[in-house]
C-alpha cells in the first residue's frame, strides 16, 4: 500500500473554525503538516524563513510563477503569496498529509494542478450560527463583520466544487470527521496502483 | 447533513477474509446491514424468508428482471440469484449502510445502476499469502483450491475498477480501515446537496 501523504485543501467562511480544526488535527495526529507559503512581503519580527513563509523578492516570485513552481498564487495589498510545489511534494513523499487552508479560488487552482487533492469545505451548521460566531469576536467592529458575511455569501456559490463537506458543530466530532475523510483517501484505488500491479503480476502464477 | 446510508460493495478473492471482515463490521458498529438476495432456489431447512433470501418462483424472478427491480442478477447451477432494489433502498433511507458481498461482474452491474456505491476491493498482502490461507482450509481438496486460485487470477484484472483497495493483513486494522472508508463517504459533496442548498439560501441574507 501507498505510504505517500495526501494533499488536503480546507476552505470555509471566516468564522467557521478552520484554524482551530487544523490545529487540533496536527496536535492529535502525527502525520499532518501545514504548507508553508512563499511571499514577497517582508518578514515581521520573530518570523522565520521556511517556518512562517519562504521570503522572496518580486523577481524571484515572478520567476517561480514562470517556471510553474507555484500551485497557486495571488496578490493581496501589494504583495504576492503562493504555494510552492516543491515544498508540498517533498512532504507528501515523506508520507505527511499536507494541509492548505485557502480560499475557494486558490483551492480550485490547486485542484487543477494536483487532481488527487482532497477538497474539504468546512461549513457552519447554519447562517445564523455563523453570524453569531463572528459577532462573538470582540476584536472586530460591526462593519468588518458585515464585510466578512457578505464575502461568505459570495463564496457559498463555490461549495459544490469541493469533494467533501463537514459541518463544524461539535469541535471534537468535526476533527474526527475531517481525519476520517483524509485517512480514507489513502485507500483510493488511484493511490495504490503500484501495489495492484505487483499483486496482479504475482497472481499470474495461478493461471 | 445527510443521514442516508451508504451502499457498499465488498469484493475480493476467495480466501481474502471478506466474510469475517463484514461480520466484524456488523458486530462492532450498529449501522451496517447485509443485503438479502432474491433467489429461485428452494429454502433449506432452517432458512427464513426475508432473512436468508427472498424466495421467488422463476416467473416472479423473471418479472423482477423485466421491471428493473434487481440491481444485479446471475444464474448459478440452474437457479437465479439477485439483489432486490427495493430492499436496498428502504434500508438506505433508514440510514443503514448496506453491504453487498459480491463478485466483480455483479459489482460492476450495481455501480452502473447505483453510481454512488462505494466499491471496495479487499486484497491479500500478496499472492503467496492468499495461497497459504486457502491451503489452510482443511475442508477443501487440492483441486478445489487450484480452481479458486485460477479464478482469483482472472478476477485480478478487475481490481482497478473499484474505488478503494484495502489490504487484509491484520484483521482489527482492516475492519477499522474499511469502516473509515465507508464513514468518509457520508461527507461526499454529492450526498449533502440538500444541506448545501439550504445553507446557500440562508447566506443570501448577508448580500
Amino acid at each position: 500500500m501507498s505510504h505517500k501523504g495526501i494533499l488536503v485543501v480546507i476552505s470555509g467562511f471566516a468564522g467557521t473554525g478552520k484554524g482551530t480544526v487544523i490545529e487540533r488535527l496536527r496536535k492529535q495526529y502525527d502525520n499532518y503538516e501545514l504548507s508553508v507559503s512563499a511571499t514577497t512581503r517582508s518578514p515581521r519580527p520573530g518570523e522565520q524563513e521556511g517556518v512562517h513563509y519562504f521570503y522572496k523578492t518580486k523577481e524571484e516570485f515572478l520567476h517561480m510563477i514562470d517556471q510553474d513552481e507555484l500551485l497557486e498564487h495571488k496578490e493581496y495589498v501589494g504583495n504576492y503569496y503562493g504555494t510552492p510545489r516543491a515544498f508540498v511534494q517533498s512532504r507528501l513523499e515523506e508520507g505527511k498529509n499536507v494541509i492548505l487552508e485557502i480560499e475557494p479560488q486558490g483551492a480550485m487552482d490547486i485542484k487543477k494542478k494536483m487532481p488527487d487533492t482532497v477538497m474539504i469545505f468546512l461549513a457552519p451548521p447554519d447562517a445564523v450560527t455563523l453570524r453569531d460566531r463572528l459577532a462573538g469576536r470582540a476584536t472586530e467592529d460591526a462593519q468588518k463583520q458585515k464585510e466578512r458575511l457578505h464575502r461568505a455569501a459570495e463564496e457559498s456559490d463555490m461549495i459544490t466544487s469541493y469533494d467533501y463537506i463537514v459541518v463544524n458543530d461539535d469541535l471534537d466530532q468535526t476533527v474526527e470527521e475531517v481525519h476520517q475523510v483524509i485517512s480514507a483517501a489513502h485507500f483510493r484505488m488511484g493511490s495504490n496502483l503500484e501495489f495492484v500491479k505487483k499483486l496482479q503480476e504475482e497472481m499470474q502464477m495461478f493461471v
